[in-house]
């Protein structure tokens, strides 16, 4: 990866006031709280470097990670937070040349998030019954560079998937009632994790999946704590994120345990 | 990857006792609590499958997970959790491509999970001064596929890095001390993870990041708490992992915002 | 309260193997892993003061709090945890002469919380159900002083209490059935609190306390975390207790606001 | 306690959209956005009942709890939470008859909290070396009837303290430096707690107090979370409080376990 900005870079701008812009270098300019940026003029420039508005006010300029990309990114859902996002690819066990059923697919923040894990010779099959939210979410994935790896499909999971999948994740307001489906398109050992903000929807789920050949059923939550970043005066900050989801994982095999 | 089991591939066993065993498939026997599997008869079944000992006691055949294989390996250090480990892949950013400085690396878990993110166009260049980890930590890496994505080197780290990275994963006992290496070695807008158990070792790499050119320094903790998976009693487990430790993250500019 | 230790009062001994035993002081003696202890010669001493056993193994004699009597008493049920109690008498805003309904009294730990707030005006009516349960506690209360305030009532509460109460504590497997009884046994503007180890358990309980003319519905959980007291390594412990049981509290009206 | 409303009383009226007044009742009148209340009217209803104000809109009777008084109170400083109060009078076991000695007092919200649990035998010593804080703290103390039982010092805790008590809470930025005075102040086996914001603090604390003959020496943190009482769909609140204080508790001793 270059360590300097090319034309079509996506860079995030940082002011001293912890104010952030993402954008698009190309032949356009950018206006600011603290004015205007020529963004061709960043080209050449190494990331990391500082540079200046027109008024002479300064800025920094940073490569953006998906983190940044998903708390700035347009969306008209809630998201699954990055505390939880790292945590989900890990128990999927994503990985290079993964196919991955992502239901529905919200504004794809997990989406890309997967597509980024699964290389270009994985695909993920994403299905989202709002065409609003599909839209957006397409948009957002087109914006990072992960088209080529992502199918949409406007399209209710009522009927099931049209793939077979090493892991699936669904992110969806009743999942109980596609747990079925789930089970026919995991290949054997294939991994899911279900979000279900409430309990009510954990327990549901669980009776489900209890109810299939699943093993290594378990349901997690996540508390991230963040710092002051005093070395003098080292505390929590005074409020957090208390919940988002819990997240409910398994392990698809091919007929049960009890067998 | 093939819904087949195939000679050489690692499977994890799953007894009905919830033990596990995780072995590589080849013309070799596996004792176990339940009696002898002869390994090359899984050859041909599918993942998911159940099989039986020579004892006719059943197992589950299921593909390794990246953390089941963590919590069985070899190891003589305390390890990086999967609870922290998928955030901190997040915060550094880590992608196709990148460069990564893992210094120490331990028993090599965190370094697995960072050359899977990599791809095979990366590269981990992994820094241990003890020996004896470094063997560890070189036969997990092979045995899970990463050798080629993988430069070790046993080293102090007291003289620097000798190579440029997209981000740094820094696990010693006295990070501090290394902030100025790390920043030297840094590609602008690159990204540091720092994990220290203690807060005074917080503190004290706070006091050191303040003194270089980063930006976005954070310090976060994560608590994951585990339910048990009954949908009528649904509930926390009575205990769970307090603490492992505080993750401190920063991004390096070319020089101060402040400037 | 004397400095001086007199005959009959508790005492905790610490020894320093951080081994502890609580022991009324009479004319008798106390065996213990470092050699016996003659009861008798510790009148007189001052608390904090340190003593010896016959092997001349050194011990420290303190006052026992209620929160250590706790954790050592004979008990047959899990406990409220201290964690917990603190916040149940605040919200349950106990005080001076209150008359309070404990339902089930289970060995007493909370009974006891609550007759120390109360005073000698006060009076707590301790419902159990279980006869051992009750013998237990019973032998709690009369041992820490309390037996004057507490009146014991084996019973099942399925068909009500006999009292009306400024607050209610429940702590039964199915506390949703009596909550007609508790509306109609509390007081206006009188506190209940319910303690549910389990999400289904809250769920059904804040279904009854909506269908009756109750107020301030809160649910709360604490987590308390422990830090290991080394200054230069100021960290919590590794593991923690996850979860006792959800806290759900709750004030009569007469009628309802919507009335 | 009476059920019925008395001259002099204080109530808490809740309203219909969560709005609460905290007042005593006498021949006045208080103004809200629902319309004017005439208190005397209130003399001889029962707690819990509805009444209406002059507009004809429907509000609720209610007894305050301390916990109510303590977020409505007038207040210039950060108070101790109710969620770390009911812990810590556990941990210092506040009891009938106990001096106690609380420095500094702060807004009085902790001293209020000490003064219900001593009873009318008890005493609070309560030290504050700025006076405009040690007169809202007397205006607090004197509102919710505890006067009689505090002894208010306006005065700098550098010389120590007057008293020897069971037990001193001690709430200043600096609590280290006090902790000697704290050793002398002590009763034989009392107990002590400190809030600290910041791990720094506790820290130099824990320095202090192992340099002193106490025992126990103990750190927590509580973490309090709230759910939203909707039984069909319970789940946690989005936000809650991250930190307020660590704890620090420890016992005094009259000479070392060492010793």
């Amino acid at each position: 990866m270059s360590e300097f900005i090319k034309q079509d870079d996506r860079v995030l701008l940082l002011f001293e006031d912890d104010t952030t812009f993402i954008v698009q270098v190309q032949d356009n300019i950018l206006g600011t709280h603290k004015g205007v940026v020529e963004l061709k003029n960043l080209i050449g420039k190494a990331y990391g470097d500082r540079a200046e508005t027109k008024n002479g006010e300064p800025f920094l300029i940073l490569r953006p990670r998906l983190v940044d990309e998903i708390f700035k990114m347009k969306r008209k859902t809630q998201i699954v937070y990055p505390k939880d996002m790292g945590y989900i690819l890990m128990m999927l066990d994503i990985k290079e040349g993964d196919v991955v059923i992502d239901a529905g697919v919200g504004s794809g923040a997990m989406c890309a998030a997967i597509a980024r894990m699964i290389g270009p010779d994985g695909k993920v099959f994403a299905y989202e019954r709002r065409e609003d939210f599909k839209k957006i979410a397409e948009a957002n994935i087109a914006k990072w560079g992960f088209s080529e790896r992502v199918v949409f499909k406007l399209k209710d999971i009522k009927d099931g998937f049209d793939e077979k999948a090493n892991a699936i994740f669904l992110d969806v307001p009743d999942p109980w009632n596609y747990i079925p489906h789930c089970h026919k398109s995991l290949l054997g050992s294939g991994n899911i994790a279900i979000v279900c903000p409430t309990t009510n929807q954990v327990q549901l789920v669980l009776k489900e999946l209890h109810g299939h050949a699943f093993v290594d059923i378990e349901v997690w939550e996540s508390l991230l704590r963040q710092y002051k970043p005093v070395p003098d005066r080292l505390r929590p900050f005074d409020r957090m994120v208390a919940h988002t989801a819990f997240m409910v994982f398994a392990r698809k095999v091919n007929d049960f345990k009890e067998g």
